[in-house]
């Protein structure tokens, strides 16, 4: 996650990253090829940026083909921190600190130490924290290490028009959340505020009648919308002050955002409890005492969002992901939607009989 | 408003008032004499303690025996101001700040300069400014001074019950909600904000079944749940962090307020952007950069309430207040419920073509 800073009067994300990419072809000195087990895919559950890559990782199934280390939910100024490991060591790179991976590609490095991160394993160098090229090469450059039945995230004949809604979606809302947050004046945050709600509304109205923002299937554009959304009510609305609304006072919106949310590979990645003590500890500029909400209540998200009326499928001809690996498991305290395999419960409870008449997952 | 203070680990009101009273018997060295034109009541918008006050006289219709004053929406350490008011001095008494007030009666008042404040208009001299008996003085003491058709707001076969629904919620919300806020700590928070919402899934509990929070008619504890909870997702939610849910995802006291909202002497008395700059920009400790949220959106406070199939009647045998004094009324800009005549518009839209059908003010 790039770390927010004040300008004169406006939120400005530094968006100078380590462009490196990985690719089947490797070509050019920036380019590094693709190679199952050579990388380590580091992330922090609370990051929004970060969320994307474990969603795309597990959607396309490529858990096999890159591991993935998890830091903690705070850092200091200093680095994102694997504290959640034993010893406080990540368990493959062997190293305390992500910043340990960037000074050993680059001495001396400046900027912010960023989620998601891709790490050369047998070196231990930074390869990349350019997140949106990131979660694209997943889908189009590790195509044949892919899952079976994955879906095409980045289908070839949408990506014009993809393109575009995945840039108002980032400008607007990924982004556009951050900028009402990190506003350094009234005037800045109200235009920020309007933006934001000008776009959301702009959603809610291409959302009601096509089930996913390309229509019949899950892609990208889902995937990054989702990661905003999954925070909205238990972040962006009060800390940032995108209060014109809840999430869950949008009917389309929240619909979609349930129906994502409770399709495996969305729901099952997010921890709310580390989505909320990052903002909330991490940023003392905004919340000086710390202070971590109890709520909001999140019973909702588990609630029938009624989406299947409008058609469509998630994955179309391919099929949803399993349960995630047990090691990659969001810890249930964390995620009170998620039953004993760590995916989210189906919206109608199992009858507690056990008998065969449950209601089978999707 | 007393004002806010950290301890160790929980947030203590000061609540050592000026307990002098205006009675009618006035017996004893801290009572003054009831007399029409010889108090001025000190308020300002925003705040909840004093906006108790503001509806009772309203309610009893006590405008023309205690003149009022408004107060700005925020102040600095030292005192409420009269920064409304042309030159910044308040009409009647003269003076730009409310401490002078203070200072007259008592030369170097160590505590906070609070409202609502009664205030001799002779001598500028501070009356008393202990909040709580003094909405119900002025139901029991000033009652030959009452408007016709002035709702009984303390009656005295109800008292008993009445004064320990009143007592809960003082302690667990009016004053719960400050306690959220200011805790000094996360387990004070969540203690905190634990304590608040039994107490709001009690009064869901009570008012299910029930019209208001006596019986079937407005009570003294309806005014004084209601100042809390038509601030509770401008302000409450988001700033203080009580957000399990928003007083909007409450539907039985959502309903009820709206139904107060909708009454005359309620909603007619709210000024939203008072109340959200008083927070936002007065709080700097849990809100550095003063920047005041532009949402909620207000429109719900105008939607039907259904209220009225469980009986009863807001005035029962009494009438409802007219509209505000042209002189007290609600700067439109600042509570878009509000019509011409500084009452909240009924919910149902009049028919735009102007015939008699348009639904009668009750």
């Amino acid at each position: 996650m790039a770390q927010g800073s004040y300008v004169e009067d406006d939120y400005q994300r530094d968006t100078t990253y380590v462009e490196d990419r990985v690719t089947r072809e490797a070509s050019g000195e920036h380019e590094w090829p693709v190679e199952p087990g050579r990388y380590r895919l580091v992330v922090a559950r609370a990051c929004p940026w970060a969320n994307r890559a474990i969603i795309v990782r597990r959607l396309l199934g490529l858990e096999d083909a890159i591991s993935m280390g998890v830091c903690g939910p705070t850092h200091d100024e200093d680095s994102w921190t694997f504290d959640l490991d034993e010893d406080g060591l990540d368990p493959v790179l062997r190293i305390p600190r992500l910043k340990d991976a960037y000074e050993r590609r680059f001495p001396g490095y400046p900027r912010g130490i960023t989620v998601p991160a891709l790490v050369e394993v047998a070196t231990g160098r930074l390869v990349t924290n350019d997140f949106a090229p990131m979660t694209l090469d997943l889908s189009t450059q590790w195509r044949e290490h892919h899952r079976p039945g994955a879906p095409d995230l980045y289908p070839r004949p949408l990506r014009a028009e993809m393109d575009e809604v995945m840039q108002r979606v980032y400008t607007e809302v990924n982004n556009g959340v951050y900028r009402c947050g990190f506003a350094g004046t009234q005037t800045a945050y109200e235009e920020a505020y309007g933006r934001l709600w000008a776009t959301l509304d702009w959603l809610e109205e291409r959302l009601a009648d096509r089930r996913y923002l390309m229509g019949e299937t899950v892609t990208e554009a889902d995937v990054r919308l989702f990661t905003t959304l999954a925070r909205f009510d238990a972040v962006y609305h009060g800390h940032f002050k995108c209060n014109r609304h809840k999430l869950s006072e949008m009917p389309v919106l929240w619909a979609y955002a349930r129906d994502l949310f409770q399709t495996p590979g969305f729901g099952d990645t997010i921890d709310f409890a580390h989505v909320k003590r990052h903002y909330y500890e991490v940023h003392r500029d905004i919340n000086p005492t710390g202070i971590v909400p109890v709520g909001p209540d999140l019973a909702g998200w588990g609630t029938p969002h009624g989406r299947e009326s409008l058609g469509g499928s998630a994955f179309g001809d391919g099929t949803p992901p399993g349960p995630p690996p047990p090691g990659e498991r969001v810890d249930p305290a964390h995620n009170p939607l998620l039953g004993p395999d760590g995916l989210v419960r189906p919206p109608a409870a199992a009858p507690t009989d056990g008998s065969a008449s449950a209601q089978p997952r999707r």
